[in-house]
């Protein structure tokens, strides 16, 4: 890419600050500028970077208030977070897809694939599996039988679908991600564990993004859901028959344990932990490593384990902090007390 | 498959109520229930969906009381849970294994391969590897070298087993899974950490089953030890030199430190932590999230970091959330006891 | 390998106790010695095994005191744990390391390749890749395009790095692991989240060692810094736009969010999880399952979530186990202080 300062304004509806002609051909962090770079300022915490920055141009929140003069080019805009966000989409859409079935490739004659397609080196695509319009597999990721990928979806190397799952559209599954492995369903018998087989399949809904060597298991029968807009990050585990509601949002290495149904718009800081067989309503929040072990909530964020208030939490963390005090003062009063008693029966004997 | 209720009542050695000729193809949760499946009610949670499914046969225990006139065929069973569990193991095992070795497997000439083996697409199996009979190796596994593989072994697509690891008969190895990477030894130096090679194997013996993209670190010299039927969830991390003894059971993210000894049967929820050099006894639970530093239980389930027992966890959880209020009725206690101690001064002084 | 007792202490500069031509081939923990093998006593606590060990020679300290007689053949040298570690690595350096491009590797023709690289089967690398002499790409890794990777190098099977990543000289990656996903970035609109690009780079310095299935985001631009050194477990997960500095150490599933800043020669436990934007000090220290919310340590230990100090955690937890009892004595000292009330009010009233 190569763009003026004026045409970045152009699309970002702004106004420059300084010179319209500045060119950038690249991103950079404000901290790490450089010419031909351009950056951007939304957290406060690092204004004090605007007025060293080597990057040509730098996107500023259009009520920034200069302190003194910088030798970079401003772009001011409504918001400076989201007009790079939306820049660097427009930079990102410029690299080109790729296409394809590469040589190497083995997709079995009874798959379909559809339109522009892209199945890289060493993929695996089984018999009965269909992979929609524009969608990319890359290089060493595995899609078993009968599984059915939707359009414009990106399957980064190395990911793993088991058979019959599906796939929506526009979904992102990073590498080593594993899809539809057998829940963790088994039956107590005296000589050991018996398998219940695990025959359902899941079903992952339109935009969904999964990052890397995060799992999704595969229901008892039916189905585990993800639905549409749900964003997982690495290393999160989703259990059997669960049911993640729509635009939820999991930091890492949080784990879903079998048959809880989690709400719509939730979100969930890394390391959580939530047990099976509850419901979490809509829009529960919960810090990192929360352990939620119930679906109750008043609709605050929930912090540690079990799980409550996240303010409740604050106030009684910092008093665990200090129980050794606590508990001195405890038997100090103890002590008070019963030396209180003595004096009251000494009063009273005197009388 | 294809079944009436009465064949299924036959297989199961229950009796039918309602039409034995109701034909069912397929398995449906009972709040999900369609023509032609056969669900199964065993949580009495879940009792009012009977009288709505849409399911053509239920299987329901024998002493379940019926409120009302069901639309469905019932299947009364001792155990409907263990019924279900068992007839899908009926319908598991009618599906065809895979056998053969693919053209586009990678199989070292000096590597021995039992009968009715399959190796899947782009599997590679390296020097000297034996594999049982009826071993089924999916796509994209990768057997070091010398490594040895029992009979009726499932590998799930990438799985990658080091070299000269052992493993026994009837392991399922989930897609993901790295069973004998470096164990996570180094000795401090002035210039940095010096390496500590890891010359161990890993051992796993028969009829364990280990989830997606868990790891079982190989043995600084020796052997880690994954024993008979023992299953691990997904994403579980064994770290080098632990021994996790037979039937023990655990959740996903559950992670062991170096040269612990897990006894047999126990069962740990999700995300557990257990230090290192440590030895737990046969048969100790604990829950979700617990850390567990010590060998000492007393046999009761534990919970919390550092684990303690799970009733005196919850108690104290209880009052944890109630430590601000707690505080300030002891600094009112405080206030109070000064001003007996003032009044009763004043008292003497009076006197 | 083949060596006698002499020879060993020549190598370690020890000496020997018993028989100088006794012979080992291999090493044995000292509890499962055989003969020919050469074992080590480093903790005092084995001590016991020493007496009834089947190794042909064991390494002790020089100063070790003998209770009563052995067996085997002591090579008494200052320090049996380094001194082991030095003869592992002896050892190890003497297995051939692996070479050649195997016929099916995928290796662009625009990809550059040092001397005595190795490629495994079924291994890809992608345009404009360049790997550095002597390092080993073992079967089923995939290098994205452009990727450069330095010398002596070891990436073990299904490993997976994404485009442009930087890596150093003599980095191991196990199994699993992936170096370049997609940092977690998302923008909130009304309909859903938009995802934000990440299109910046990992850099991985010399000598790190990152664990089987661990994940390392890349950056939403610029650069994650996994810097010289650093050793990380299997399934941590480092995100977006961090920088671990030199010579630090995380135990398995640790996590790691956006944007923070990790000192130099750090340690943390297992599960430790550390909030982002946070500025974490060189030589912070963590235990196990701790969360870090914020920068502030004093240079001491910590313990806990949020964590606090290590001795105090200890000391605020043993409190916590019996907070039901405190609980019960502060209800019975307000009983007391009621009743005192009532006698010094009575005894007024008496006056």
């Amino acid at each position: 890419m190569e763009f003026t300062a004026q045409q970045i304004a152009n699309i970002l509806e702004g106004t420059v600050e300084g010179n319209p002609d500045a060119v950038v051909k690249t991103f950079a962090k404000i901290e790490e500028g450089q010419p031909g770079a351009i950056s951007f300022l939304a957290n406060p915490k690092y204004a004090h970077y605007l007025y060293e920055t080597r990057s040509s141009v730098v996107l500023v929140n259009r009520d920034f208030t200069l302190e003194r003069e910088v030798n970079t080019t401003l772009v001011r805009v409504a918001n400076a977070y989201e007009s790079i966000a939306r820049l660097l989409s427009v930079y990102e859409s410029m690299t080109q897809k790729r296409s394809g079935i590469h040589p190497l490739a083995c997709v079995a004659e009874s798959a379909r694939l559809g339109e522009d397609v892209y199945v890289g080196a060493f993929a695996y695509i089984g018999d009965g599996a269909t992979i929609g319009s524009g969608t990319q597999i890359y290089p060493h990721t595995v899609i078993e039988e009968r599984v059915s990928v939707g359009e414009n979806c990106i399957f980064y190397p190395n990911v793993s679908v088991y058979h019959d799952c599906k796939i929506g559209n526009r979904v992102i599954l990073h590498s080593g991600c594993v899809i539809g492995a057998d829940g963790f369903g088994f039956a107590p018998a005296a000589t050991g564990y018996e398998k219940i087989p695990q025959i359902g399949i899941v079903t992952i809904e339109d935009d969904v993004e999964i990052g890397a060597n995060s799992c999704i298991d595969r229901s008892t029968m039916g189905s585990t859901y993800i639905r549409k807009g749900v964003k997982l990050d690495n290393l999160v585990q989703i259990a059997h028959n669960v049911e993640v509601g729509s635009h939820t949002v999991m930091s890492a290495q949080v784990g879903v344990a079998g048959s809880t149904k989690v709400g719509q718009w939730c979100m969930f800081g890394g390391q959580v932990g939530i047990s099976g067989h509850i419901s979490l309503p809509d829009r529960t929040q919960a810090g990192a490593q929360a352990g939620l072990h119930t679906g109750r909530t008043d609709g605050r964020p929930l912090m540690g384990t079990p799980a409550i208030d996240a303010r409740n939490f604050a106030k009684s963390s910092a008093i665990f902090k200090k129980l050794p005090d606590m508990r001195e003062e405890m038997m100090a009063l103890r002590r008070e007390v019963e030396q209180l008693k003595l004096q009251i029966e000494n009063t009273k004997n005197r009388e």
